[in-house]
C-alpha cells in the first residue's frame, strides 16, 4: 500500500460530536480495523473491549442527552505502555517488567477518563523507552520499522485502530514515529502534559498521535485543564476549542544536526515543500541567530544522550540484568562514565541552547523543520546483521534538538518520498503549543502537500 | 530528661575518619543504644543489622587500609521510609503501602552506598508524609511529638541511634521535627538532593539530620557529587569538606506568618538569641525589602498547601479510600475542589514569593528564622480528643515559606524552651546551600546557646 499525504485516517472531532455516529458505532469501527489489521500491524499489548464497550455506551448516552463530558467524549484512545492505566498491564516493553500491574493511573490518564475518552489498549513501546524494538510493523509497509519509542501509538493512529494515542518522547520518540506513519503528532512544552508520578528524566514528555491537529489538541488541552502538567508546571494552556489557522509571519529553518547525511531525495522534498510555503522563510545562512541557535543545538543528540543516561542510570541499575536486551545494556554500561560533573555541564550547555532559541523569538515567529532525516527505514529483526543494527527504529537527529530545548513541536504528514510518509515540524517558543497549532494548521491548509 | 541546647549528641566525622574507633565499633555502639531505646523512642519501621555489620567490617577493613571510599565511609544512617531501599520494605506509614517490597532504590541511596555509608534503618514517616502521625515519641519527652514528617528521623538522630537519618520536606518535614529534636539539619535548595524515581511534587526535597553540621553537609554533598540532584538539577554545590565558618555581614529576620500567634515565651528566647548575635540584625519593620518578602510569603502556608493536594490527588485517588487515615483523606476530599486554573494561579504566587526572596539578595546575606513555633507539643493518641487535633505533629508554618521558596533551610540546636529544644534556622538564597552552613557554623560557634 503505497502511502500519498493526501491520505487521510480517522478523525474523531467532525464524526461523533457532529452527530455523524454514535460513540459506540465509532468504537464498533475501530474495533473491526483492529480485528482485520492487529495480527500484522501488532501495534497493541493489551486490550480492554468490554470496559471500552460499556464506557462507549454511556458516551453514546451523554451525547444524545445533550451532555457530553468534553469535546473528546467517547472517543477511543490508546496509551503507551510506558504509562500506568488502572485496567491494564504496564510492562514497558521490558522482560523485566513482565506481569507488571499496579491498578493505578497517572493524572494525565485520569484525566482522560474524566473528559469521557475511552482508554481502549497499551501500545507497544522500545524497552524501556530505549531503542530494543518491539513487534510493531509500519502500518505502509509491514517491512519498515513504525519509529520508535512510540511504535505502537503510532502505528495505531495509521492502521486507523484509535484516531488518538498517546506517546512519550525523550529524544525524537513521538514526533519521529507519527512521521515514519503519516500522522500529525503534538510533542508539548517540556512538563506540558502530566506524566504520572515516574518523572525520573527532564526532558520527556507525553503526548498525542492523531491524524489531524484538531484532535491532537482536544486532547492535550483536554488533559491540561484537568490535572495540570508535570508537578510545577501549570500544564499547555490556550483555547479549549483547537486553536484555528494562524498564518506566521516569519519562519526560520532549522536543518538539524543530521542535514548533511539525510537522503538526498527527503532533503529535496522537504526544500521543495518550503519553496511552496507563502510566508517568508529564512535560511540559517541567511541570519546570524539562526546560524547562532544552529551552532548551539548541534550537539543536541550528544547532550540530551548524556543528560538521559544519566538519569535513568540508577532506574536501570534496579533492574535484573540479565532480564535487559543488548542495546539497553550497551547504553547503561557506557553511561557508568559519566559524573555528576558531566550532567552539570551538559545541563548547562541545554540551559545554553534555550537561550539561544529565546534569542530568536522577537525576529522568528517559527521554525520549520524536518521531523524525520527520511522514510521510515526497513528493519527485518531476522536479518543476520539485525544485531548489529544501533537504531532499528530510525534515527532521532531531527528531534533531538526540539527535545532538548523543551519546546512545542508539531509534525504535519505533507510528504512522501518513494512511497512512504515523511513529516515536517512546526517548533514554537516554550509555552507556545497553541501557536504551533495554528502556524501548522495554516501551513497545512495553504501548502499542496508533496510525493517525490 | 530534661534539655539543654549545650547537649551534644552522637557525630561521625571526627570520630571514624579520625580513628578514635573503627566503622564496626561505632555501629556497635549504635545498635546498644537502639536496644536500649528504640522500645519507647520506636524511631524504626525495619532494620538491616546483619548487612550492616558486614558493611561496617568491609568499611572498617578500608579505613585500615588507608583506603575509605569517602569521608563518610562507615557511617550507619537510616532512611526516611517515603524513600525506596533494595533491602527492606518501603511502606510509607500507609495501610495501603502494607507489606509493600519493591527491592528497588532511588539514586541517593544508592550514592550513599558507592560512599560507603551503612544503610542501617528505614524510619518513621506519618502516613504518606501527611498529617497522620506514626507511634515516634519525642526522646526528650515520651508525651510529646517529635514532629513530622520524618519523625523517626528526628528521633533517631536526637536518641542517639545513627548520626544522621534521611528525612524529606514538602511543607516543614526536616526542619521543624530536627528543630522539635535539638538536631541540626539541612533542607536544601529544591532539586538538590535526588529524591528517586518517584517525583510527584514539585516542593518536596530530601536531606539530612545531624548531631552537627560537619555531619549533615557531608552527607548531603557526598550524595550530590555521585547522582546529580533531582531529573534536571545538577544537585547542590560546594567544597566537599564541610564549609569552613563564615562570618555573616548583614541578616535580615523572617518572622514567619505564625510569629503572632508564637507562644510568648519561644517568642522571647528568638528575640533574645537575636540580640546576641554579633552580625547586624535587622528586622522587617526597618527594610521595606524585607517587609515585601514578609507580605509575600505571608500565604505560604495556603499556597504550598493547594500545589501540594492539587499534586498529590492522582496518586491518592489510586490507594483504597478505606486504607486511608481520617485526615489524609480530608485533605484529599478538600482537594477536590481545586482546578488546575487554581494551581496555576498557586505556581504563580509561588514565583513571586520566589521574586520577592531574589530581590534582597544585594541587602542581606541570609534570613534567620524560628524552626518551629516552639518546643514540640503534647501528644497523646489516646486522649478523648485526639481525633480532633489536625497537626498532631505540630505547626509547619516556620516552615512553609522557606518550602514554597525553594531555598535551603539549616537548622540549629541553640535554644531550650521549659526543657525541651527548639532550633532557628538559616535561610539562603537557593543554591547557597554552602553558605548556609558557613553561616550557621559561624553562628552556632559565635553566639551563646540560651535555655528560658
Amino acid at each position: 500500500m503505497s502511502y500519498h499525504p493526501s491520505w487521510r485516517g480517522i478523525t474523531f472531532h467532525d464524526v461523533v460530536p457532529a452527530g455523524a455516529v454514535t460513540a459506540r458505532a465509532y468504537l464498533e469501527h475501530c474495533l473491526e480495523r483492529i480485528a482485520e489489521r492487529e495480527p500484522v500491524v501488532r501495534a497493541f499489548t493489551a486490550m480492554s473491549v468490554e470496559d471500552a464497550r460499556a464506557a462507549a455506551d454511556a458516551s453514546s448516552a451523554r451525547w444524545k442527552a445533550g451532555a457530553p463530558l468534553s469535546p473528546i467524549d467517547g472517543m477511543p484512545i490508546a496509551i503507551k505502555d510506558l504509562i500506568e492505566t488502572r485496567d491494564m498491564p504496564t510492562q514497558m516493553g521490558s522482560a523485566a517488567y513482565e506481569g507488571n500491574f499496579p491498578k493505578r493511573e497517572g493524572a494525565g490518564v485520569r484525566a482522560l477518563r474524566e473528559a469521557g475518552a475511552i482508554i481502549l489498549a497499551k501500545t507497544v513501546t522500545t524497552e524501556l523507552g530505549q531503542s530494543e524494538p518491539g513487534p510493531t510493523t509500519n502500518p505502509w509497509n509491514r517491512a519498515h520499522t513504525p519509529g520508535g519509542s512510540s511504535s505502537g501509538s503510532a502505528a495505531a493512529v495509521a492502521a486507523g485502530f484509535v484516531p488518538v494515542a498517546i506517546g512519550t518522547q525523550v529524544g525524537g520518540s513521538i514526533i519521529r514515529p507519527a512521521a515514519y506513519c503519516g500522522n500529525w503528532a503534538l510533542k508539548p512544552t517540556q512538563g506540558g502534559i502530566h506524566r504520572g508520578e515516574r518523572q525520573g528524566t527532564s526532558q520527556s514528555t507525553a503526548g498525542p498521535h492523531a491524524n489531524c491537529a484538531e484532535d491532537a489538541w482536544m486532547v492535550a488541552r483536554e488533559i491540561s485543564r484537568r490535572a495540570g502538567g508535570d508537578p510545577g508546571h501549570p500544564g499547555i494552556q490556550g483555547p479549549i476549542a483547537p486553536p484555528e489557522p494562524q498564518r506566521p509571519m516569519r519562519i526560520g529553518v532549522m536543518r538539524t544536526e543530521i542535514w548533511d547525511r539525510m537522503p538526498p531525495k527527503a532533503r529535496e522534498a522537504f526544500e521543495q515543500l518550503l519553496r511552496s510555503f507563502a510566508p517568508e522563510v529564512v535560511w540559517p545562512d541567511e541570519h546570524p541567530l539562526l546560524k547562532a541557535l544552529e551552532r548551539s543545538v548541534g550537539n543536541a543528540n550528544a547532550v540530551g544522550g548524556l543528560i538521559t543516561s544519566f538519569e535513568n542510570r540508577a532506574g536501570l541499575l534496579n533492574l535484573p540484568r540479565d532480564k535487559l536486551g543488548p542495546r539497553t545494556v550497551a547504553r547503561l554500561d557506557a553511561s557508568m562514565a559519566y559524573t555528576a560533573q558531566d550532567y552539570h555541564a551538559a545541563l548547562v550547555e541545554r540551559q545554553v541552547m534555550r537561550a539561544a532559541q529565546a534569542a530568536i523569538a522577537p525576529v522568528f515567529d517559527m521554525l520549520i523543520a524536518p521531523s524525520c532525516p527520511g522514510p521510515a527505514p526497513a528493519w527485518d529483526p531476522t536479518a543476520p546483521d539485525a544485531a548489529k543494527n544501533g537504531r532499528p527504529t530510525g534515527d532521532a537527529s531531527c528531534n533531538a534538538g526540539t527535545s532538548a530545548l523543551g519546546a512545542p513541536a508539531v509534525t504535519m504528514p505533507m510528504l512522501a518520498v518513494e512511497g512512504m510518509p515523511m513529516g515536517v515540524q512546526v517548533v514554537c517558543q516554550p509555552g507556545e503549543d497553541a501557536r504551533a497549532i495554528a502556524y501548522a494548521r495554516w501551513l497545512y491548509k495553504h501548502t499542496p502537500v508533496m510525493s517525490l
